[in-house]
């Protein structure tokens, strides 16, 4: 089957939630300003201001994103002096810019579309601005996702000069994005105490915890072999928690017996802790990222 | 008016839910490989795993669907050896492919739209795949919507040799569909102790219970003359719950007073236990589909 | 950059929900019947049967919609002998028709779209009526967008003659709006006791609270000037509530500091009330629209 050259697409995520009107009003100003061009909502159920969680939801999704513009607003900094900006990058086959707040939402993505090649510091004030005009009488700079993301996203994504958007920044001037979750390997060789410790980095609809780890990892350190044991606190860092709970490192979910913790390689290649068919975040009491988890080999009795 | 000749489109179902990427990627894979063809989303808010509520929900849209591709995802089973299917069906101007999980999910639907004629189990491991070499290094066989659902609907909807997705299979050998709701009349002629037992469906957001009846069978069980009663258990099968409660079929929510229940035929050509402007549902403490329902004659006084 | 003259779209709004099918059972149906359009999602969050939430959001939408039109669906009347309706407005640049229930959904979006010019009372069993025989057998009048509205939208949307989708009516006669959010002024001049009572419009996803005043009252009443204080209701109309809570006119969230209530001009150009990155609306006990909320000059001290 040959590939047709994909369409451009604006890849729409924020914190917007779908209660309120904000994501529609950014459609319709996409559709506005660039008629034919379709736009894929990645998700806008991002929690409110949590820049962290919307970093990863992007990079998470990066490596499935056609030609085009991603256009990411979670923005606790609208209305100060943060930087609106746009991102160039030199994907192989993905979307060339990032548009969105200067808080660290966008950076580790446009790492992974191949880096950050140039920026431009967005001006709305600027002469040639699309969409200016628009803009409701009387109201503040509250919602920069409509009045100056939108126009960005639209005028590039449809070819426009880009440098009528704002003067060209530093790339290395960009607000870094957040922490990676951590991983450390303790311990001696294989079978003799190794140990991984981590840290959840998202938990999915499904109860499913993804790990700061690669399933690399547990393969180097020997945990890949027979059972291991995970201890895991309840909040960010390490703390109360359920542990030590026999876990088991499986290809796919339905090698689980009902019950049993089991670490998969995820969707986005990371390790995952699961349950089968129902939810370990439940299980282990775990309400969202930043909860530590220890894995490693089981104790062994006086035997 | 002339109607124009359908243009084929994905109908797109889930249990994937809007907070994480999950559908918003399937999206972006499915703009990748079918660029020009609409996507439209049935509902991402099946239950997780819940194979029986995303079966229903594809059941009472699939009158109203068009030409192309209906794409279900609700996969409990995700990594075993389940099969992925394609079934292609021969109706009167709506979809022509079903594609999904061998599990109960499409079964019944491919009934509606003039049955199963022919099916494929999906190997994407095939020479020709579509999207093969999009799967993140490293990732598990966790996300079949993303890296094999998706790449055969949009392979089916823009025309392409169904033949390079897989083997044929028999029509016969698929999981069939979960079993419909209960419906059992007994009791003598009309006015004398006819009743008609059934159960919940579905339950919607305005709190509507729909029933696994259709509106003929009341009819012919005298059911529909004056005032009946409904009693109503809150869980799965028979037990508890409200009633006998007074009901009244009417043709129109409108047609019933403050807090009166009344029977109606629903959008769906299905008999459902309503309230005017308020939730059925939490009056009658009700959760779920499952609960037992019981429609009688009234009882007479010893008058 | 010269701008392109606007593809028309439908703007879709709703209580639907997108729990069940009936979102996508429109969007199918609109796709039939006008393959070509866009249809823009504004939201489907209303609450269920809440025609003043609907008419709000449709109403702060409004500024920002380009050609085609607007299809709202919050119905609690539906199947009672509530009219349907198609109003014909005049708009620089927005939607031509707005397609929906006559129950006030719709007119004062009208108003802001240049006034309803005409209008149509929509009678689904003309004889050339679009989409007619799609209806599942046995189904009751329950779902008028999916039945009447949709094919009516699609139609309007695709440049058809309106008069075949029902006769001329009186646009007086079109049932009025709900009442906008008070605003009352009250006291003496700048710095001696001048106050503004409102009620909170709207409460959005990150808790800030949409008052029923612009920005302009504010300033005409000297409370733009300094700190002032703001009483709250935590129900609809006056109440117990926190108050009287210092707060400060600021033109962004970031000049606040943590926990300090503010006033800005929000993105609908009313005054809202707000913390920054934080819920002002979990702060001050507030659930929904309709609490008063009073805003006047600090009480001084003896001295």
């Amino acid at each position: 089957l040959s590939a047709s050259p994909s369409a451009p697409a604006v890849f729409f995520l924020s914190d917007y939630g779908t209660a309120d009107e904000f994501v529609g009003v950014v459609h319709a100003v996409l559709h506005d300003l660039a008629p034919l061009v379709p736009v894929i909502d990645l998700s806008h159920q991002v929690p409110p201001f949590d820049v962290a969680a919307g970093s990863a939801l992007l990079q998470r999704s990066a490596p499935f994103l056609g030609a085009g513009v991603v256009l990411a607003v979670v923005d606790p900094g609208v209305g100060t002096s943060r930087r609106a900006v746009a991102i160039e990058t030199t994907p192989a086959g993905g979307p060339t810019w990032l548009v969105g707040p200067d808080n660290g939402l966008l950076v580790a993505t446009a790492e992974l579309l191949g880096g950050a090649e140039a920026a431009i510091a967005l001006t709305p004030e600027g002469r040639a601005w699309p969409g200016s005009g628009r803009v409701t009488e009387g109201s503040g700079p509250t919602f920069d996702g409509r009045d100056v993301f939108a126009p960005a996203a639209a005028h590039l994504v449809r070819g426009g000069d880009p440098s009528v958007l704002g003067p060209a920044i530093d790339p290395g001037s960009l607000t870094p994005g957040p922490d990676p979750p951590t991983a450390a390997v303790d311990g001696g060789g294989a079978g003799e105490g190794w140990a991984v410790t981590t840290s959840v980095a998202s938990v999915d609809r499904f109860g499913n915890l993804q790990l700061g780890i690669r399933p690399r990892l547990l393969e180097e350190s020997g945990l890949f072999v027979g059972p291991v044991e995970v201890t895991v606190s309840t909040g960010p860092g390490p703390g109360p928690g359920p542990g030590p709970v026999p876990a088991r490192r499986v290809v796919a979910f339905g090698e689980l017996a009902e019950g049993e913790l089991g670490l998969v390689a995820d969707a986005s290649g990371r390790v995952a802790l699961v349950l089968d068919r129902d939810s370990a975040a439940a299980r282990l009491g775990v309400t969202g990222p930043g909860a530590e988890v220890r894995i490693s080999l089981p104790r062994r009795g006086p035997g």
